[in-house]
């Protein structure tokens, strides 16, 4: 399968600017052949236009449609077979294993989503009947359902080059919704995005979706990023990556005439809380945990631990020299780009450069082209003058921050900021004595996580992956699972509205057997 | 019952600062004791901050105990009794009747939103069961549901002094969601907020809710407004006013360091389109109805239907003569306030100096201290050329815009903005040559009706009361109905939790017998 470096608009490939960019080996520094084409203004124009006009065939695709076009897309991402897991591995520095893992995960959320539709419920349906002898005045007959926004732009991460990309979570919600999508293509695996992109366009054609369903385009300008944020006809973003990436398309959007929402989903710390009396039960247990966990995919993980608040307790001191062993013996490992690895190493110059923060341990490991794990060591009293100990540094890094006594771990705790995940380590005991800190943490946090470790988001009906800002911008939803699937919908009401003209999930006799609110109760009949 | 023109904060009546202003009543011009005293920034600062703190009681009230707090504010409001519609009537201009009416749909509205939480499925509880032999890992117990944003500052409309007022429907869905209110009162009617707020006073001491759960704060100023949204402490903002006034609040929500959601409902222009076969049928009727709604309370609702398109048709010029005859029979009657009246009449000239737009029929009776009805024509040509015929005049007027083809209309339809609400008039014959304007409709509105009046919001489950903006500046909710509680939630999702410290919703034996999704499986046991 030869790439063609060029822009997917709607069924056809185009390539009008003379702007090129290669992907990268990061493992090498290498260049990868071809040259991929930065979209020109007319090339994003067109894609949104057909996004839109596929819209009004889109919309109203019945749920078995709309899974089918899900399914054929897992299928052809499956096709592509080691031809898209040899080229992403070369363009992220990632694993076969870890690669073959993401690629399964990925299509295993199309079918959950495609599930959903089938189930068909989703909608929130509502009916109030009619009472026409009510008084003083008749009630009308009132029912609403969830319908879809409008097209949807996403941007995608380099970290999870499939499920969070082209095929990822914001994809798969946003067309679950009936919204038709147009992709930025991520520029440190474009490649891949070429691959996946063009899977789509003929799972689009062979289970008859309108032309515009899905659009690529590529950049790496963030002009053309915005330009797809400005387009009066694109109605909600979704984004994964920086802060200042996605805090600059919530400006944006909220700058626009008509502003529209934006998901983004832009880091997290992922505080951990190691009680006490479980440190002593489980101290080097922990310690091993906790250096994998960090040190997982080169700590290239949103839900990474970055923060570790212990406990009073007389078992620090011995925590702190396990975990420096630990840290000390973890390989450097590629980074999914130069951008990252300089990033991160800067990330850990800033840290390391704060007064009262010292480096406990160091990996192993050369740290050209490489990242090399690191663990700090701070005190609650130093954390709570300084604010910007809370910030993520994305990579195989964590500061350990020991606490005086119980107060000061509360206090550090109610000083958090927004974060996608907190844990806490604790005996039933601990979480006695500490009963607060859940009612503090489920403040700051979209998940909270007992006696386990943040890495590894569960892709399912009950997950939330998000936060209060500024872990995303806008904590009302999850990135991930089927909740992501209400990001891109808003409620439409029909009042006294024949059957003929009401869409199918509400109709009297409910032909697709979906779960309703008729008149406040909950029936499937 | 003496009225102080106090604030109140928390459990406590404050005075702090010296500027005053005085009710109007807005029939005779006259000013109505006592002065109310703007508050001090250290009385929005002190509202807050116990805001705050009761948040962190509040929020873990059960679903009855907050149920009880808001049938005990119903209780209170009605035994306020005629004192309460006395005073409203003074400061509103609204006659009894509508007023005795608009307080039994407060008070309906306290009690369907205390029915909603002694349910308890509004939650959306959500299980995915573990799984400790899946490979290659383990299926960890995922379990989520929405829980309280947090404080959350509220502005009301004058229109309906209880309704969308102090204890109306944005006040209401943040409590059941667990939040407590900063309320702004209106200076329109800021006896009528004292009256109120005493009465929730009383009704949060009596069901015993933790003080700060409810306070208000009086002033003419925007900055006052200004300072709630800008506090750190407040979640989330809901407003119902005009377009320059919800937006204004949008913009500072997004200027703070951690943004806030605003939900404004700003205004919607409310088009009706009457198609030729009912238009032939209904003539008669159908003016006599719509001048009914477009006069219904002064034309003082955010549902009055501003904007009438008229089907090709023969009868399309007696059906004008129809409408003239019926708006020249309405007479002027008085409005909410001195400002109202002097925007509607602003309106009016504005629309009268349009090229292309013409006055048909003024109402009857004197304009001083009045509104006068007006109707006004013009034609599709000169709509889809002046966007500014699409802003909404509030007040009894409408604009009849006729059409020379199918094409024309759907042509205006399509370049609507968002709006509340549209309607369509039709015969079963005219629906079906038609069908594309309920698909054109339902992408540009929250409600759509059938051969109706938008007018008379139904407070139930299914109800919409939203739209696209510039109708509010969230389309993904209502402000009226249970839909609104979700509002001022987010889904808090918890990984591995013991029964013993999951929320009742989450727990295996379903102690609240609500309904959850298990696996994926909507069931109550």
């Amino acid at each position: 399968m030869k790439l063609t470096g060029k822009n997917i608009i709607g069924n056809r490939l185009s390539q009008e600017g003379d702007t090129a960019f290669y992907g990268e080996n990061p493992a090498t520094g290498e260049r990868l052949e071809p040259a991929f084409y930065e979209a020109s203004p007319s090339e994003i124009n067109e894609a949104i236009e057909k996004s839109n006009r596929a819209f009004q065939y889109y919309r109203n695709k019945t749920g078995n449609e709309k899974a089918a076009f899900l399914e054929a897309v897992a299928e052809e991402i499956l096709a592509l077979d080691s031809v898209l897991i040899a080229r992403t591995m070369e363009e992220s520095g990632l694993t076969e294993g870890r690669l073959t893992g993401e690629r399964g995960r990925t299509v295993g959320q199309l079918k959950l989503f495609a599930q959903c539709l089938r189930e068909g419920s989703w909608v929130d349906a509502r009916i109030d009947t009619a009472d026409p002898e009510r008084k003083p005045a008749p009630r009308p007959d009132i029912r609403s359902m969830q319908k879809a926004l409008g097209p949807v732009g996403i941007f995608g991460a380099s970290n999870f080059p499939f499920a969070f990309s082209v095929a990822g979570g914001d994809t798969v919600s946003a067309w679950a919704a009936g919204c038709p999508v147009v992709f930025k293509a991520h520029p440190a695996h474009p490649g891949t995005c070429e691959l996946v992109g063009l899977a789509i366009q003929r799972a689009a054609e062979r289970t008859d979706m309108p032309e515009g369903v899905f659009s690529m385009v590529h950049g790496r300008r963030t002009d053309i990023g915005m330009a797809i944020v400005r387009h009066p006809f694109i109605r909600a973003i979704g984004f994964t990556g920086s802060f200042s990436g996605g805090k600059a398309l919530f400006d944006e959007a909220n700058r626009r005439t008509v502003p529209i929402p934006v998901y983004a989903e832009m880091g997290s710390s992922n505080p951990v809380f190691i009680l006490p009396r479980i440190l002593k039960e489980r101290r080097e247990k922990i310690a091993q945990e906790l250096a994998a966990s960090v040190s997982l995919g080169v700590g290239q993980f949103c839900t990474n631990p970055g923060l570790v608040f212990v406990g009073p307790s007389a078992d620090e001191n011995n925590f702190r020299l396990d975990l420096s062993k630990q840290f000390a013996a973890i390989s450097a490992g590629v980074m999914l780009s130069a951008g990252i690895l300089n990033n991160y190493q800067k990330g850990i110059s800033r840290l390391e450069s704060v007064n009262g923060v010292v480096t406990m341990a160091t990996g192993s490991g050369e740290a050209v082209l490489k990242g090399q794990a690191r663990v700090f060591h701070s005190t609650a009293s130093v954390f709570l003058q300084k604010r910007e100990l809370e910030e993520e540094i994305f990579g195989p890094s964590t500061l350990v921050i020991t606490t005086d006594d119980k107060q000061q771990l509360l206090q550090a705790a109610e000083q958090l900021g927004g974060h996608l995940t907190a844990t806490i380590h604790g005996t039933e005991e601990d979480l006695q004595e500490y009963e607060e800190l859940v009612n503090i943490l489920e403040q700051k946090v979209g998940r909270l996580l007992l006696n386990g470790y943040p890495t590894g988001v569960e892709v399912c009906h009950a997950m939330v992956h998000g936060g209060p800002y500024p872990a995303t911008t806008d904590s009302r939803t999850s990135s991930v699972g089927t909740l992501a699937i209400h990001r891109f919908t808003r409620p439409v009401c029909y009042q006294n509205f024949p059957q003929r003209l009401l869409p199918p999930e509400l109709k009297d006799n409910n032909p697709l057997n979906i779960w309703r609110l008729i008149d406040g109760e909950r029936r499937n009949n």
